[in-house]
């Protein structure tokens, strides 16, 4: 799918104010870059699509600071080495690294994690052995805190976080309550995930399954979607409550920011917590958190789903997708071909 | 000022929906109460006027339950003892507890703390040695969780929790700037209390003199008021920073919840922490924050401002001024003479 001679890369062309189209970004072909001295050229086999690279289109700072206009769109992805000038790679290592939405990426060495292909799938490392799963694993536990019995609430509950998040939560004892965006997609986090119960925001009243499936109230709110959905879920939080905010899908696109009650009132007769969480503040634990995912997974106690599109030029309509939740589990390009797959 | 044949008493009569108005009180006059096997009768000498006694004013249940129409308005109070059918309290003792907004309380003994008139004027019993206290010193320490060198911003700050809330910050090492709403409690904060900075709310912008008075941003807000000075402190918010929610006096006469940007994008972009905190939950911890208080007070490093207004009578009014915020340290009532005053 690659040229040898050519990379393919998508460049941020202008900010959308509201939902971004396919006018947003910009086909671009260019040389493929050489690397320097203790640089490594990565050929991109999967790019991960998330939805904080919403955040990135925007000129203000968030995390970090935002892609600037005919940069390259920003995003982890899990590559091949193609040449090297640093001794710790090889040409032909997996490795996994910000390598953005283009064929190829020049990175340092250090910013590289190297991928061991036999230990599992290697789109699984921009996966469940990634940021999503480390988002997932460091969220509930360091920041949500749950505890044997308690219920766990978990919004976006069959995309790449709140899939995990539900499992975990069930490996820790706790009663898993997801709400996601379909039928189907409730029927998978229940019959395949071991979610107690899935609410489908489309077609029921969040408020009242909320009643229903949490007869208990609510002691863990991983929120992955904000907007209304939160407001929901806010009436039902026990005491001492933990709400970890990991993400706001719901309001990404938003032109203006959407007004609400201030939570305020519910957390102080509560005494409840709401957090927001960043993954990469736990950079450090990752070797932890990645072999506890992995011992999991090998045990068949965690499961992963990936929503994989072809092409790289397909990235924009994917990740409009994405932010309109068309996708089913973790999305991702496959930019080229997977050279451990046979 | 009491008479020894009758207890008068303030009964809740109606739910204000908006500002309470003295109407919304039935005064009565009634038997003075025996005290059964193991109570006491409790003569009321100061009664505590406390904004959170707005909630207990609503039909729908906070912290506890409300008050039931007819009933005696909630509240805490240092008296002396009057009558006793237990033998751990002798007549003469004086005590603290929850009297409510009357002359006479019969009250379990184990409901009861005993307080020692020759350590500190017996009013801080429901002052900076009482609940207000415990609300500032766990409040900060054990949810703030200042850090040498940070900026703690607190508003209300001249009141009974934020005039202690900015003197312990400032014995932690902290930068301490405090929202107030008059020049006079300013300069009260800034020149007695050793306040960095002060902002009068109702003079200035609150927004540009945050920015002013915070230059390296808020590690800690100490958020006595809620609504729209919440939303300008969200805006200042460092890394990591801590929200405490201990009151929200601009909202408790609210008919109907203001409407505000949701707090989680800065909540999440900043993984800053928002959490309810209510004394009670420290109570076990009360022996250790009052010696401490005690003896920061001893040291002359914690100073304290009372606004006492003299007369059972007087209560409604006295309590709908400290909603508006016409008190000037911690209101409190002057039921009936201090015996320990000489």
């Amino acid at each position: 799918m690659t040229s040898e001679n050519l990379n393919r890369r998508w460049l941020l062309d202008s900010r959308p104010p509201g939902e971004p189209s396919p006018k947003n970004f910009r086909w671009s072909e260019d040389p493929v870059p050489k690397p320097g001295d203790g640089e490594v050229l990565v050929r991109t086999i999967y790019l991960s699509l998330d939805p904080y690279m919403r955040g990135r289109m925007r000129e203000a700072r968030s995390f970090t600071s935002p892609v600037a206009l005919g940069d390259v769109m920003t995003g982890g992805a899990v590559g091949v080495v193609d040449a090297s000038e640093n001794p710790d790679f090889e040409v032909g290592d997996i490795v996994e690294g910000r390598s953005g939405w283009q064929d190829y990426a020049v990175l340092p060495a250090d910013e590289l994690r190297r991928i061991d292909p036999d230990t599992a799938p290697i789109s699984t490392a921009i996966g469940v052995l990634g940021m999503p799963g480390m988002t997932a694993y460091f969220g509930l536990l360091e920041v949500g805190k749950p505890g044997p019995g308690e219920t766990v609430l978990v919004s976006a509950a069959s995309g790449a976080v709140g899939g995990l998040v539900g499992q975990i939560a069930k490996i820790n004892g706790c009663r898993a309550v997801g709400i996601a965006g379909s039928d189907a997609k409730c029927g998978y986090i229940v019959d395949e995930l071991g979610y107690d119960a899935a609410i489908n925001r489309k077609t029921e009243n969040v408020a009242a399954a909320l009643e229903k499936h949490c007869p208990d109230g609510i002691d863990v709110y991983f929120d992955n979607v904000g907007g209304t959905i939160l407001d929901a879920a806010l009436v039902h939080i026990n005491m001492r409550a933990r709400i970890v905010i990991c993400g706001m899908i719901s309001e990404y696109n938003l032109v203006e920011p959407e007004l609400a009650r201030r939570p305020t009132r519910i957390l102080l007769t509560r005494r409840a917590r709401m957090q927001g969480m960043l993954v990469f503040d736990y950079r450090d634990r990752y070797p932890e958190g990645l072999r506890q995912m992995a011992r999991w997974i090998d045990e068949g106690r965690v499961k992963y789903k990936e929503d994989i599109v072809d092409g790289l030029e397909n990235a924009p309509s994917a990740f409009i997708g994405l932010l309109r939740g068309e996708n089913f589990g973790k999305r991702l390009i496959r930019v080229s071909e997977d050279p451990t797959v046979t």
